[in-house]
């Protein structure tokens, strides 16, 4: 038998918990990032603000909302999210969440910490305090000749651990990006008890069409759970085309709402008790092989 | 560190290798399957000639093909396939395999073995010889009230084990229908080298819709593989009514040809130089992060 001391095995799986609030809308701000910083913060207060006023209790941004998506940038508008006063996207997210008294998902932002760079979501409860960091764990290189070509490892060092998080609406696992399309992440969290899986993302227009949506849904419904995600805008500055498309997902692997390619907001209602309604009728998570494949989470989940 | 001495660690990857037929074509017999067993045997064989005579090097059979898909029946037609005289489906797949020059991956049938009854894919070579045998590893036990309920577990034992095995057609992982839930298998597979899974199915029609064509492109794309699946047609007998949609999807996660519900045999070409460009491309396999996650084949593989 392997030793899983102080690991968690994947198999092993705890009854799903609802939350006390287990029925909201959550906002996706598909927003339009320009190579103006300031501006991209002043943007992105406005749309979280529009969606609380559409109801949303939860709100989450694109991956790199405050800087076009670029290797030539990144470096350039990173923050340390240690000294706040020298990092104006983590505190106006940090503010934003307290004065509207919601939970956010804050897509991703370049952060330099220790000489190296990270790509970073942060989450922030409703009382304006950071609940959890992500370090983007699987880093975007890609090499597909006269399409697109991207090596994120050149600039950016990859988180080394999965987040999960409790907030008030509910357990979040989070993953950036490329991060989607390792589906043992998304078990991981699963395994785990989460509710729901966000994924800021900013998918090129090349592998866009073909996957997106299918690795989305896939997560959902494989894991029987809620997977949303959020991407810039179309008209975003940055070094290759976004296909967009924000979308919240349900635990069937039905699409609930999702977006064109134009800057918007989407804001949709997820209602958790969809989910164990679902594992009551296909209880997959009850029917995995524990003597067949074992899958194991090497680090222990400190948040 | 987990101990994995005698198991197979997913993250342990090994390059790719090509078989020295890499272009071929597939053929996916979407049989009709009646309560007579005898018709049933005498219309698989036909179809799989007419696979054949369209150039098809391999061919598989939908799940339950020569038995209509319910607990009422699988006891009745089920075979022993040590028994050859006794086994009249064996015989046939052996046999065309044989006459045909063709690789058979024969959809499933009810199997008894030592008091146990088994939903059992068998994997004939060229030669007629038996293969690999793959007894159905996750049973698929449902209940949706008032849409669809079903428990094989009510009268099938689940099979132990994965089952993976080299072929002139390349190396093909197998999974029968509910199998294909499980994400598990299919990377298993896809890290012990295979070029192509087959999953013959019977997905009904209330889950189809949303899932069936979901699945089978996940699968494909996630572990940049060949996926096959091949069902009995909408007017088979049984206990509820069949999705269908036989379908051969590329590593890219794309269709590359399907059918409808009807009757009829899919002949598509499988060229698996695909799979190299694919990963060349997007390398998913080689970042894989083998120091947050772990994944673990418990099962020693004897073919």
């Amino acid at each position: 038998m392997a030793n899983t001391r102080g690991n968690f095995s994947f198999t092993a799986l705890q009854p799903l918990e609802l939350p006390t609030i287990s029925k909201f809308k959550i906002g996706l701000c598909q927003l339009s990032v320009s190579v103006d910083k300031n501006q991209n913060l002043i943007h992105a207060h406005n749309s979280i603000k529009f969606a609380a006023e559409k109801g949303a209790r939860l709100v989450m941004l694109p991956e790199m909302w405050n800087c076009p998506y670029s290797n030539d940038y990144f470096a350039k508008y990173a923050e340390n999210f240690e000294e706040k006063d020298a990092s104006p996207s983590f505190s106006m997210l940090s503010e934003a969440a307290l004065s509207l008294g919601i939970t956010i998902v804050g897509g991703s932002m370049p952060e330099c910490d220790s000489g190296m760079l990270f790509n970073t979501c942060c989450v922030f409860g409703a009382d304006g305090k950071l609940k959890a960091k992500h370090r983007k764990v699987h880093l975007f290189d890609i090499d597909i000749p006269g399409d697109i070509s991207f090596k994120e490892s050149d600039i950016f060092t990859a988180g080394d651990r999965p987040t999960m998080v409790d907030t008030e609406m509910g357990c979040i696992g989070v993953g950036i990006c490329h991060d989607i399309h390792f589906p043992e992440l998304a078990m991981l969290y699963s395994a785990k008890g989460a509710h729901l899986i966000c994924y800021p993302g900013a998918f090129n227009i090349s592998t866009g069409e073909l996957l997106w949506e299918l690795v989305q849904r896939a997560r959902a419904a494989d894991n029987q759970l809620f997977v949303a995600t959020c991407s810039p805008s179309r008209e975003s500055n940055g070094s290759y085309m976004i296909w967009c498309h924000s979308t919240l997902v349900g635990p069937n692997g039905e699409i609930i709402a999702t977006s064109g390619h134009e800057e918007t907001v989407v804001v949709a209602e997820i209602d958790y008790s969809a989910i164990q309604l679902r594992r009551e009728h296909i209880p997959v998570q009850n029917q995995r092989r524990g003597d067949v494949y074992k899958f194991i989470d090497l680090v222990e989940h400190k948040p």
